[in-house]
């Protein structure tokens, strides 16, 4: 069994009717109606949960977590970030989603600026798939296309990363590389740039694909933090 | 001074009037051109002269080498293709140009098929800035316009590179890592993209500044064959 | 069901009186003794075997190869060496053990001299695990201890991996990095150090705990070759 | 003329006659003895300069950092560390030493728990040098003989390098990647392990060559930050 906990602020979709009506019970619902089966169970926490702490006991239990934020990153308490990374640091697994760019568990993980170029303008998305035997692009054809979305650009200012599974083209012509896999600690990330609250983005089977197979991916390979000993000399151990 | 060889295979120019009406006497001399300076000095070479083989005296005595070839892939002998290669991990740097990307030495440094989807349909491209600091990137602004290119797509099969610098956005929404940075061995190597023979690609100011960057960059931080050497255990060698 | 193949040139063992007395039907039998499992089936192949080709039904019926080698690389044909090479960028996983570091198809496919130091001295090795969660590191303390072993050191002349899984540390004070990871084209490429046919390294249970792992690890993604498509223009097609 | 701030923490020196010894007037004024020459110049400061901040003037000011601290990295203010990044991020670059590892700076830029495996038993050390051409090992032979370090072992919890230049060995068979590349929004950075206070190790000409050859590597490709612009659609700016 897969223990996945996803992380939505759910704010959007109390305070903004077009949102509401596109995710009733919110972003979060909606991705764990689709995430759910045999082997996956989920659990999901919003900003009014974390807002007094993260429990260890969740963190724990947890072996993937997904973090869905926009409009309310600096209300997420500086320990809860800290706890989450050092969490995927000793082996849970991660996925940022879209505007979780600007998270700050991502921008401790990454130890860049995380900032990038952006319009709003409802163009249309082509992820193309770079990689396609990655884990996490199986069973995708050569794109996704995504009718209306957020239109994110390079810059992008993350570190290199491990492996670019995917890069977007938008309608303006921009790029942005929208499908990034690193590795931290023992934690395994995946970063994936659809998402915008605006459009139902979530509901596009390609896109839950996507969420379904990084899952999988992300599930740790071990689970322990990288700690660091005072040792002595091999050979005289004894 | 920086001794730059360029590598054109010079038959597109000569076969076809209106390719030659851009570049009537060859893309080479046109690159000659616009890269020839105080301290840069250009020799240039055709499939003619490569046929036969590559000297010794050529390939040590350059710093940089441009390689352009499209129809001609195969007439270039595997043995001048070896030598190139050897030559560049040894320290000389190379950059590989458009259709290049098929050529023999890039396919023996990369190791893979160096396949990708392409059509050629006189699009627009935008090649965006990925990593705005990069030396390769100096002078540009956030992208490069091209007004008619021939399309790449992802997949491009080559290993993960050390620096995506340039992603290209097309027209019909493709997207394709359009400037890649390699190190193998001692030597550095550059992929661009642009430069179809049917477009005055060259001649496009922002171009010539990412070939003049390019060639500042590969050139060699040091210049010698990384051996395999039978040695004595460290503090014996007496 | 996972199908292995090993490749082994078996001269040394019927060469050498002192080799074959520690492998007496060949390193590739004592390898496929401790591979084979409920879920594991093991061919081998020999220098002998694959001098007159290598049959496609074998390649496209092999999830991971195994390739050792040592004295006769240049005995392996030219056009066998290029069909590894392009099984494994169609997803086949491969891991090179030892000496195989010279062998045409890991030449191939790094696009480097895969040049290397040595000495054969007999010292001890200590193989240290450098990420200690990743899949081929599972069931191993902080190192693997070698009594005896062929020295191979820095600079190892390869491309930057993406995953050193192990460095080795020397009695004379050299290091290797002993374990690496690269993705290339659709398929997982694994170098391992250990295994000098002087000694019986493979008969250490942590030694074949990371081939069991690496060949799981390896096990591919997906299974097609990455071609070079003609495409028309996105949302034209049809 | 490149501008080189160094920043040691200064107590050991102070507290510790063994120490005081080595250095009489502080880590940092031996390396601003042997870094300063035409076209460098040197700046320092200890931690009771940075305890109530740093100035803006002077970050941006400096093109490439060098930071020492060990036994005081939480007296470093949060903002100071902040500020750190933020200007590495801008391009500044930076050189972490020895115990830097677990410098707030270094654990921000790299997301990491920066842990690693330790014991001080005086063992010598062999830093081999892994990229023979790289601008940083220039003017080295095949390793640097260190005859008494602290010794430091792996795992090191960072981030996969963009290049290990160096890898060290150490007496007792220990090894750790001893000299890394990373690329960090515009800033380059450089973790450089030797340099425990007890010993002279920055009077080791082969140590104070790789120092210097970094702090050229280091310099600047550029200096601004990647902010993250609201824009419209390419084509429609006028």
């Amino acid at each position: 069994m897969i223990h996945v906990t996803i992380y939505n602020e759910f704010l959007h979709e109390q305070n903004n009717e077009k949102i509401r009506a596109i995710y009733p019970d919110g972003i979060h619902m909606c991705i764990k109606r689709f995430l759910e089966c045999d082997d996956i169970s989920v659990k999901t926490i919003t900003l009014e949960d974390v807002q007094n702490g993260i429990s260890d006991e969740l963190l724990k239990g947890t072996d993937v977590m997904l973090w869905w934020g926009h409009m309310a990153h600096e209300k997420v308490p500086d320990e809860v970030a800290k706890k989450v990374q050092q969490e995927v640091l000793s082996g849970m697994g991660i996925i940022f989603l879209h505007s979780g760019h600007h998270s700050k568990p991502f921008r401790l993980l990454m130890g860049t600026s995380c900032n990038l170029t952006w319009r709003e303008d409802g163009d249309y998305e082509r992820v193309w798939v770079v990689k396609p035997a990655h884990p996490i692009a199986r069973g995708l054809g050569r794109f996704i296309y995504i009718p209306e979305v957020e239109t994110y650009g390079e810059p992008f200012d993350v570190p290199e990363p491990d492996v670019t599974v995917f890069i977007g083209g938008y309608e303006g012509g921009e790029v942005f590389r929208s499908g990034l896999c690193y590795r931290r600690g023992n934690g395994k990330i995946f970063y994936f740039q659809p998402g915008h609250e605006s459009f139902p983005i979530y509901k596009i089977p390609d896109v839950q694909t996507v969420i379904r197979n990084a899952v999988r991916w992300a599930y740790p390979d071990g689970r322990a933090a990288i700690d660091c000993p005072h040792v002595t000399k091999p050979g005289t151990e004894g």
